[in-house]
């Protein structure tokens, strides 16, 4: 298949395996990329160092492109610019704050942007920064997420109405199924982030790996959203937080309950009581985990399995 | 076409109108069923012999198949069931409610029996009592909604999964790359009712048809989770729940607020600061109002065009 998102990155199939803090780093991201997807490592949970030791261990174990995702509220966000434009990495994906700051600065560097959206109204002001494309992001995704609650259904083709540059859809992906139905709403590549969370080469601890196998439909939910809504597992964790939100909390107390440090503490540690243990709706339609590569020749099967299937239905 | 769903109903077209409250009447039911599809009278808005005298109405005005929507918290529930076998329907769409009560009562009047869920466990509920189909309906749309705030795209592949009988999706569905979206996700029909809310033969007041035109992304919120979570339109009322809200207001407070009637003032009477407009989140994707036939054509020629195109894809 060769589509706008093929081209743009080069890459044989269009799918992303999204920048996932704690998740993504240069294993996972190498070997998406070396089974023809696009795998992007996570740097918003990374130092700059270590960002720059992922990207070159990344560089060393692939010869096919690869990205970054930047959270752009990352306190020290330009050091991050620095080295992605240092290491010479072509991609990045954008995401959480205002594209225009940075997408000039990595334009001029010859990097290609990728900006992460939950509305209409902010792929266009991507697609005004300069970016080329952008992922529509819908509620049922996991981790920080938009405040209109837009899912994945209705945002995507109200943000390819939109915009001209190519859209990718994120949010409830997981197989192909769900990405035939991207497609069908518009987008011409998924970023697809829990699936692969679920994943050998993932960095994610063990325990996080088994609750997203284990996961039912509604074990997850968009919550703190006095703060930046967030969606994750309902765990102890989240317990504390309704607990707080009946007894009308305000935001100064959810930040002194949220802490600092509970996405590692859940995520890359296994604390599953007291971890954000952030994760999309999807969750509840894996049931294993495989390396990334499989992961991909499944969707990729399944995908063009159902492409045959829907040019055979008698009209 | 043909597959389950047309078969099941004897129908065209695998597309069902919604039964809305206030919205659904006769008119709006048989334009939908002369045009090829399914039309539904939505009852939970009618006393019981104003359902008979919608039944009767429809039948005069159609020799096609239609259906009746019956909510099962309906408090004169056994009057509604006695209408409907009374007056020979011969399909009824059950909702918000235990399927258990009900389906063998209208099953051995030869009744068809579909039930609309909001999770695969309920869908499960629904095929052990003998229901012929489901209603796999998501988080984004419009009335009374599930507490899992599970996605169309993650609710329709889940509940394909668990049960054998066919399963129509409902939830962000406005035209024909929905429609395939959901027909990729395993669907097998598609059940649409903000869409035909802003038809010519839809019963709403206008105000509210030329609210849904006028709508954007955001506008819509699910609300009044403390009683029973409802999508609808952030109106003036919606700010008077959210200041409850802010001052831990308890269940009562809102049940209270909420008081009786408030649908049927916005939606029947157009008033639109003070009613409950139950609206789903694609009005943001609907931008005119037209006749109910209109919608069937362009819904279904826009989801065989994208079959075309999705034959067409280069792999």
């Amino acid at each position: 298949m060769t589509n706008r998102v093929t081209s743009l990155f080069n890459i044989k199939y269009p799918i992303i395996q999204a920048g996932m803090i704690w998740t993504a780093g240069w294993r996972l991201a190498s070997a998406v990329s070396n089974a023809g997807g696009l795998g992007l490592i996570g740097s918003g949970s990374m130092y700059p160092e270590i960002l720059r030791e992922h990207i070159r261990k990344c560089q060393q174990a692939t010869t096919h492109p690869f990205g970054v995702n930047i959270p752009l509220i990352y306190p020290a966000i330009d050091k991050h610019i620095q080295v992605v434009i240092e290491e010479g990495v072509k991609i990045v994906f954008s995401s959480a704050g205002n594209p225009k700051t940075w997408t000039p600065v990595l334009k001029q560097h010859g990097i290609m942007v990728v900006h992460v959206v939950p509305g209409s109204k902010y792929a266009l002001k991507a697609e005004d920064a300069g970016c080329d494309a952008v992922v529509a992001e819908g509620f049922e995704a996991g981790g920080h997420n938009g405040r209109e609650e837009t899912t994945t259904m209705c945002l995507v083709p109200s943000v390819c109405d939109a915009v001209k540059i190519p859209v990718l859809a994120a949010g409830g992906i997981t197989g192909g199924r769900a990405m035939m139905a991207a497609f069908a709403l518009g987008a011409e590549g998924v970023q697809i982030g829990s699936r692969f969370a679920a994943s050998l080469e993932s960095s994610s601890h063990v325990h996080f790996k088994q609750a997203i196998v284990d996961a039912k439909e509604g074990d997850t939910i968009l919550t703190l959203k006095q703060l930046i809504p967030v969606r994750m597992f309902k765990n102890k964790f989240f317990g504390e937080i309704q607990e707080a939100e009946k007894r009308c909390a305000d935001k100064e107390e959810l930040q002194i309950l949220l802490g600092r440090g509970r996405a590692k503490k859940g995520i890359f540690e296994g604390n599953m009581d007291e971890g954000e243990l952030e994760i999309g709706q999807a969750s509840a339609l894996i049931h294993d985990i495989k390396p990334a590569a499989k992961i991909l020749q499944d969707i990729w099967e399944e995908f063009r399995g159902l492409q045959k299937e829907t040019a055979g239905w008698a009209l």
